[in-house]
Formats: C-alpha cells, sequence, structure tokens
C-alpha cells in the first residue's frame, strides 16, 4: 500500500462530518491520504511531533480543520514547510466567522490556504490541485471532474428550461 | 533581585506600545515581570519551551498578546496550566474583531482569560488582581489604586461641574 | 463545612444551563462554591453588596455570566478588587456578540477576565487555575485534568485511525 | 435660578465633545440641565447616589453617555424609574458597535432610550420631546425646530439647483 | 372610555408577537393606548396622515416596531414633535442588525428612542416612564413593577441557593 | 408565444424556492421570461455565452440569483451593457452578508442593482418598473399593486384595531 | 432644454462629493438630470411631494444617496412607481453597513436598486442602462463605455508587463 | 529566460503595493513569476483567455488580488484547474471583509486558497510551498526562510530582554 501524501487531522472528532468531505474527494482522485485528530489545545505535543514529522513522512499537503480559536491550520504551518489548508467549521454562537479569522488572518511568514466555512470537499479538491502539479493522472480526473461539474449543471438547467420552475 | 511572578509575552515587537502598559502597571504594583517576545508563529519551539517551562521557572501568571489570527496565548494556555491573559491587539483592517475571536473563543478545557482590545494596561492590572490572593501587599495596593481611580473621576467631575462644559 | 472561595453568579436563572458548567468543574476539583443568582438590572442593590462583601466572605475569584446588555461582570469588577471571570451568554438575536463585548470590552481599571461565548466550563478552569496558586492540590488536580484531556484525545485519534472515518 | 430637569451624565470626560451637544440643544430650547462625569466602573459609588436620588432632586430625563463596554446608561436605568437616554460613543477599535450594543441590548424590565453612535444632540432633542409633554413653550420651540431644519435644506436645495454642483 | 396617550404600530401584522408585549405591559400600567398597522412602505400616505394627527389627537407617545430596513419609526419622527420609540423586529437573514442600525443611526435632529432587537415590553416600559412624568399613579406603579422585579430575582436566587443548581 | 423581456438565471437550482418569486411576479405582470440555471463557477462558458448573447436575444433586463461567493450578478454584468439585478441568497454560515456583499460592492463601471438577501419577489417587481418605462400595460398593472399593497395593509389594520391584538 | 430624465437627490449636502459622480456620468452619456437635496427626515413633505410628482415630470429614474439610517431611497420607492436606485453613503463609525442595511433589505413590494457604498457613479450607470432600454444612443454609449473601461485595463496591464512592477 | 510558473494577476493597479509582496517573495526564491492586470469585471475576456491558457503556457500556481466584490480569483478558479491563491485587498468602506468573503466562500468544487486581508507577501509564500514539492531547490529555501523568521525573532527578544522595554 502506498503511504499517504495528504494528511486530513481536525482538531475534534466533532469536526469529522465536515473533514470526511476531503476524505471522500482524495478517495476519488485517487490520492493517498491518512485521517486523524490532532488538537493544537488538547493535544499540543502531538501537534508538534505531526507537523514536525509530516514532511519526512512523505505528506505534500496538510489539511487542517478547526473551529472557534482554530489554532490548529496555523499552528501546523508554524512548523512545517508543506503547504497547510485551512477549514474553518462552522461554530455555534458566531457562525464560524471565528473560525474563519482565526485560520485566514494568518502574520507574513505563516501562510494559510483557507477555503469557505465547513469547506471540506473544497480543500479535499485544492490538495488535489496541488498533487496534480506531480501527477499527471490527477491532472487528468481534475479536468474531467471540472467537466462533470459542467454537465451536471447544464442538464439541470436544461430541465428546468423544458419543465418550468413550476414543476421542477 | 527577586525572579518575576508575572511574564508578559508578545508575538511581535509592533505589539510593545500596548504590552509595555502591563508592564507600567506591574511596575507600579511593585510585582515582578519579565517582558519578551515570543511567536506562536514564527518561533513555535520558543513558544512550546517557554510554555512548558513557565510554572518551573516560578511564574505564576502569563500575560500574551497577539494580534490578527492571535493564537499565541492560546497556544501557550494549551501547554501550561498558569492561568494565561490574553490582549487582542488591534488589527489594520478588521480593527481587532479577529485578534479578540482568535483569542476568547476558546474551546473547553484551556481557557484564555481575555480582555479588551488593546487592553495592555487592563491585563496587568488582572494579574495584579490575581497575584494579590497570594500578596497582601499588592491587595493593599489594588484597593488604594481602585480609591485612587474614584477620586480622580469626581475630580473631574467636580471641575466640570464648577466651570462648565464651556469652560472645561 | 468550608465556606465558598469561589462564587457564581448569573444575571438571570435562564443563564443556569450554562453557568452550572463552571459549578460541575469546580466541583470536580475540590474547590468550594456558591451559586447564586444576581441581576445588575434587576437586583442592583444586591449586586452591590454581593460585590462589596465578597472579599470579606472569604471570596477569592468570582464569576459572572450575563447576557444582552451584560453588566454584571463588569459592574462586580467595578466594586470589587477580587479577579472577575465574565462568561459571554449566547443571545437569540445576535448570537453573542452583544454579550461578548458588553463584558470584555471594559476601560482601563476595571478588568474582566472573558472566556467564550457560553464558556461555562472554560470560566470554572480558570477559577480552578487562579486557585491552583494558593493550593497545591487544585494544581495537581489541573495537572491531572489536562494529561486526561490529552489522553481522550489521541485515544479518539487512535480509533479514528484504526476504523477509518468511514466507520467512526 | 431654576433647579435642573435634564441631567447630563457621562463615563469619562473624553467623551465630553459629544455629551456637550446635548447640553448645547438643552440651552437652546431653554431647559434647565446639569452636566457631570459618573462612572460606572470607576465610582460606582457616586453612580448609585446619582440614580437613587435624580427623581427626587427633581430630575426628569437622564441622559448618559458611553463608549465601549458602556454600563453607565443601563445601570442607571436599573436604579431609577425615570427614563434614560442612552448616547454610545465611537470607540477606537470597534467604531461604537460594543457600546451601542452595550447600551442598546438590555433585558425586559430596564429600558434604555437608545440614539445615534455619538448622538449626543439627538440625546439632547428626545430629552426636550419628552420635557415638552409637560412644557408647551418648549413643544412650540420643537415645532419651531422642525420647521427650521426644513427650511435650511429647502434653501440649500435650492442653491444646489440654481449654481448646480458644479459650483456647490 | 378615555382616549389613548400612547400609540403603537407596526409594519407589518407578523411584527404582532413582539409589539403586543409593549401593549400588554401598557395594559398591566393602566395607560390608555391604540395598536394598529402603519406600514412606511406599502402605506406612506397613512405614515403621513398618522404622524402630522397623532399629536393633535391626544397622543403623547409613539411606540413603531418594524424590520430589515425598518423605516417606520424614523419617519414618524421626521412628522411629528412627539417622542417616538423604535422596536427593531428580529430579522431572518441578518438577526435584525439590518432592523437595529435602520432604526438607531438616526441624523441630527429627528431621534428615535430605540430599544433592544424584539423588546417590544421595554418600549411599553419607556413609554410608561415618559407618561409618569405627567402622571403619579402610573409612577408610582413604575416603582411597584421595579420592586416586583427586584423580589421575583430575590426569590429565585434563595431557591437557587437553597436546592442548589442540582436541583433547580 | 412572444420571446423573453427578462431572464431569471440563478447559480444553483437549490436557489430556484427564492427564484421563482420572481418568475410569479413577472407572471402577473404579464412580462415575459425565461428561467435557468448558469453557474459562474461551474458553467463559465456558458456563463459568457448567455451574457454575451442576452441582448441580440431581446432581453432587457437580468435577474441574477446566487449566494456565498455569488459571482454570477457581476459577471454578467461584467459582460452585457444590460441592467442586472442581484439576489443575494441567505447562507448556512454567515446569513448572506457574504452573498450581499459579493454582489452589491462591484467596482466603479460594473454596477449591479442589488436587492435584500433572498428578495426573489422584489427582483421580479424591479425588473417590472424598468420594463414598465416601455409598456404604459406594465406601468398600469405597478401602479394597481401598489394599491393592492396599501389596501391589503389598510384592511389587516382595520381587523386588528376591531378585534384588537388579543384576538387577531 | 430637454426636461431632466433622471433625478439625483441627496439627503443631505455632505453627500454631494459622491453623487456629483453620478451626475457627472449623466452628463457624458447625453442624459439629462436634476440634482437637488431631499431629506426624507427633515423635509418629509418636500419628499412626498417629489416622489408624488417624478414620474408626471418626466422622470424615468430616480438615484437617491443617503447615510446612516438612510430612509430617502426606501421612501421614494414607497411612493413612486419608478425604478430607484439607492446609494448607500459610507458613514463614520459604521464604515456604511448602516446606510447599505437601511437601503437594501426593503421588504417585499418596494425594492430599490442598491449600489456599492459610496458608490455614485454606478448609480449613474445603472441608471443609463435603464434609460438605454429607450434610447438606442445611450446603448450605443454603454457599449463604447465598456470597450473603455477594458481598453484603460490593458493599456495599464500591457505597461505593467512592459516596465516591470518596480518601475510602475 | 526559463518561462513564468507562477503568474500575479490584480483587479486593479491600485492593488500593485499589496501584490507587488507577492512578486518580491518570489524574486528572493528564485521563482519566476509574471505579474499582470485582469479584471474580471473590465475585461472579462482577457479573463478567460487568461484563465483558460494559463496551464499550457506553463503556469502552475494563480496568485490573484482584488477588493471589494473580488470575483478575480474565484472566476480565475472557475476556468483553470491550477491551484489558485487568493488575495482579498482591503477595502475603504468594510475595510475588506467584502474582499475577503467574495473571494473564501466559494462553492463546492472550485477552492480558492485564500490568504489574509493584504496579504500579498503570504500569496507568494504559499506559492513557493507548492512549488517546492516539485523543486528541491525552493524547498531549501523555505526551510532556511523558516528559519531566518526563528532567528529575527529570537534576537529581537534577547535585544528587548537586555535593554528592556523602557529603551527598545
Amino acid at each position: 500500500m502506498k503511504s499517504p501524501v495528504v494528511s486530513i487531522i481536525m482538531g475534534s472528532d466533532s469536526d469529522l462530518p465536515i473533514m470526511k468531505e476531503a476524505a471522500k474527494l482524495l478517495s476519488d482522485f485517487g490520492i493517498t491520504y491518512e485521517c486523524t485528530i490532532v488538537s493544537a489545545h488538547r493535544t499540543p505535543e502531538r501537534l508538534f511531533d505531526f507537523a514536525k514529522n509530516a514532511a519526512e513522512r512523505g505528506i505534500q499537503v496538510v489539511i487542517a480543520g478547526a473551529g472557534g480559536a482554530a489554532h490548529l491550520p496555523g499552528m501546523v504551518a508554524a512548523i512545517t514547510h508543506l503547504p497547510v489548508i485551512g477549514v474553518p467549521i462552522q461554530s455555534k454562537a458566531l457562525g464560524g466567522v471565528d473560525s474563519l479569522y482565526s485560520i485566514v488572518q494568518m502574520p507574513l511568514g505563516v501562510p494559510v490556504a483557507t477555503v469557505a466555512i465547513n469547506g471540506g470537499g473544497n480543500a479535499g479538491l485544492l490538495a488535489a490541485q496541488i498533487i496534480s502539479l506531480l501527477d499527471e493522472e490527477v491532472k487528468g480526473k481534475l479536468i474531467d471532474y471540472k467537466e462533470h461539474l459542467n454537465r451536471t449543471v447544464i442538464e439541470k438547467a436544461k430541465r428546468l428550461e423544458e419543465i418550468g420552475w413550476e414543476n421542477y
């Protein structure tokens, strides 16, 4: 079995419903990945070990999801030189604005590639886009994926035009 | 010289104009402190060492200031069991709402005692309030400080009442 | 029976579901506490008496929760020299941003140690961190608590890695 | 000299540039007023005494301005049964949203009649509207004031129409 | 039957669940009121007639509730010299921030006494506070009401202290 | 059959419940329209073709609805010289503030006529107002529509006044 | 001289620096316009008269700018059946979010075609787009304008590519 | 000369002060890039051509900066399968929240790797991180860069500790 090239981590198992969308997408693209929990706040040493060793273990992209005062993506990015994709998880009180600001507003020197609030699937896709620079097969699948998106909308549009909004 | 009981740290030397207000206040209260730079994002190992050893070194309260995706206070709190006071530094684009949310919205298990945006002085005062539980002299100074605040306002009020707002 | 060292107050009994998390946590840490209702707006004299006498009664930390135009924590802090922890309660229309701003944005001289919106448990924990400076037993429990948090996440991570997200 | 019927109070003398607009307006309307500083956070006993005695002293409307965690208007309203007008003062970091939320989001039982951020003049005018229910002379001046506003706009409109925006 | 001294108007009958809290409160205080629908946007002439004639009809305070781009309170205040109390109704998409800003941020010359989002009851109470300047009986009831609020909280506090939060 | 003069497009069929309100309104006004799906992000070429050809096909007004990073209205407006009405669709995490800002904050040279969040019906009405400049029949219906709105409110007001809020 | 087909109104002459951008643009397009001040709050009768008579006077599009609790565009739209374009003027405390919400969040039945905060120029352009449905000459100018925008950017791009960002 | 592997584009030359930070950083890392203006709204065809051809021309990462209703990054991402990094430019009225939401809140299928408001330098760095997966030399420079950041902070910390905040 090939070792993982993408690592999907999340601050809590309550983030799994969002983060598994990244996993599904990587599966569909045939990209090997690992998926686990690393909490910046509850397991800071695990965070350090994870981030220090990720590149050596062959990981090429890290996807990190967290909510509220979401420090996980930024702290991983502080330690590794790998590209880190951050997924702000929607929070109960503030709708995820707190998560978004905590992840995206990083200082010069430590970027996090932030996707939409609850954008687990897009994090997977962005990882695939990065991997595609190294892997022609993934690139081909990305092009197919875009065509598939396109076709799906066009079919829905056709159906809506034909039967009208009253019957859609 | 007594070793410091409060540690004032900040993510960047650009935070110093705000964070030195904490230092001034601790000086006035006769509380020993140290004041340095620890960047969660640029010096993650320094952050770890700092937070791991703070208690052992005799530190009793940590004051941490940071702006934007402000991870310093929360990451220190993740590692040490000491009380950590967080100071959200006003940011250029978002006025410090990003700093505030990144610091205050911590998950269960890892609190950060957050003060107002740019509230460096109040962070020093909150540290003094905590230290006062151990130190009767500080407690006496706190009571004096409150009386001084009170008196200052009353004097200004008196003057305003006497000369009127037109001449104030 | 030992007299309480932490006082948990809230503006309304509707805040109890959040504030009892503080009580639970203090119980677990073996810290004596009291828990009652003090409304800044409906019982201002009770607020004054409470805040004036808290220190004398042996209280060392006050935890105050309130929502909306949340004045309780700040007004207690205005009167007592004890450290006051503020818990912003989530509000219906504004999600608790109103509560958060009303509690955290205190002027110089009167800090409130603010925790996350609905962060009742963390308020209890922060009180325990402060008490731990005086009480070695509490300090030991804090260290255990952090280890427990750590272990719980690591066990969940292990399980997720073993059975995969599809079966978690 | 007639005793004041309106009391203008503010949390800090830094609020005076806004609050004196209320004083000016009351002067213009021939309404007696007092103008002083009462800080909810720095002079809580003064606040209590003020609010407890305001009605007895003949005050009929209180205008209270404060910024940040602005507790002054709400705490006065908690103690007196008089109508209290709140003026949210613009704050540095958050533009006064913190002041506005702290003043307007009062719980059932304790209203504060909130005006716009930095709306000192309108607070004076609202007080005049309330006083006008008791005082025909003030009512007459209010009607004149509205006509004056109207006329001023119409004159400016006329001038703009005549000379064109290029020359205005 | 005495003619109404307070007029409760709302932009739409969907605002009634909030606005009837004002009506209930005025009933309890024995203040005569009317309650109807006036839409600034759908019945602008009705709005004009209402606002032009309110004072003449003996109305002394207008309470106006509206949501979204809430123009009703401000437009009534533009036309009448009576005090106008604005109630921002919570809106679906923006939680009532739109309603609040549309009502409270009035320009110099045309104040609206704004209460909390969905603060129908407090609008009634504020009207009662204003009426109480003219009516000793209402004043007495206001003082009773405040005492009742106080007593209710104190009873709840007592019960919570006695049975503990575990059994409350 | 007359060819459509208004084109209603939306980024996704999940926007249909809002956008069909525009369609209903245009039907009621006897304005011919088409209704389909054009996704700026998933079908960019379809977007280009649509926008390039709309004017030639006889379309006079485009109504475009989209949510989140809502680029559809602005991109159509970038390509066609026709007036484009934008409908911000309410989003899950941010309530539609993201949609609103993405649609309304267009740079000089490329306006989008933005209506309220979820304002599908009003988009239809605005299109009708524009079409009415060319079509006296539509103008007549607009005047009737306004009268109908007026009458409906007045009838509800009458009923509320007659039966009272207790029975409404 | 041809009578105006577009009416540019603003709530205050302080809005003129923004609103004159609309006037300039209409001049460039050869569209006749008038430009004056109509304040919803200070001249409500003028507002009524203006809105009632605009259509009869030959006006086809109204552009209305206002800031803060910006009621002018919505109130004009409440009275006339003409299309109304709203320009939210940037406000001091809240940056124009108050103006934007007050203008765009209109209820069903009364749309306002809202442009960006301070988007005076785009309001003029949107009016021109609407007028172009009636006037082939304006349509031609719109197409030229879009080409001009395009060319200007392409020239700047060329220059930037040639001389590099270091010398631009 | 090697052809560019990164393309830096911006919506307007007013974005250059921010976007040139990306260019500088890529220069320092020895990564070839191009830097030009592509406006989604003013040059939509240029946008299409750019995005359609970027991959074929050898571009591996696109960095796109835009402000306000910032559609450029998302529209490029809609057309190309390359990874697109979005830089939200601070806007005058809303501080860049509009730019941030317009760029980050992309729907499933079309991610944009968003960095902080005005985060031009970090966009360059993120591009370098991606390129480093293909280029060992860049990887080495990234590791050096991180060490340099670290060292710089440690030197400043040392100096602050030595001379004290009073003399820093």
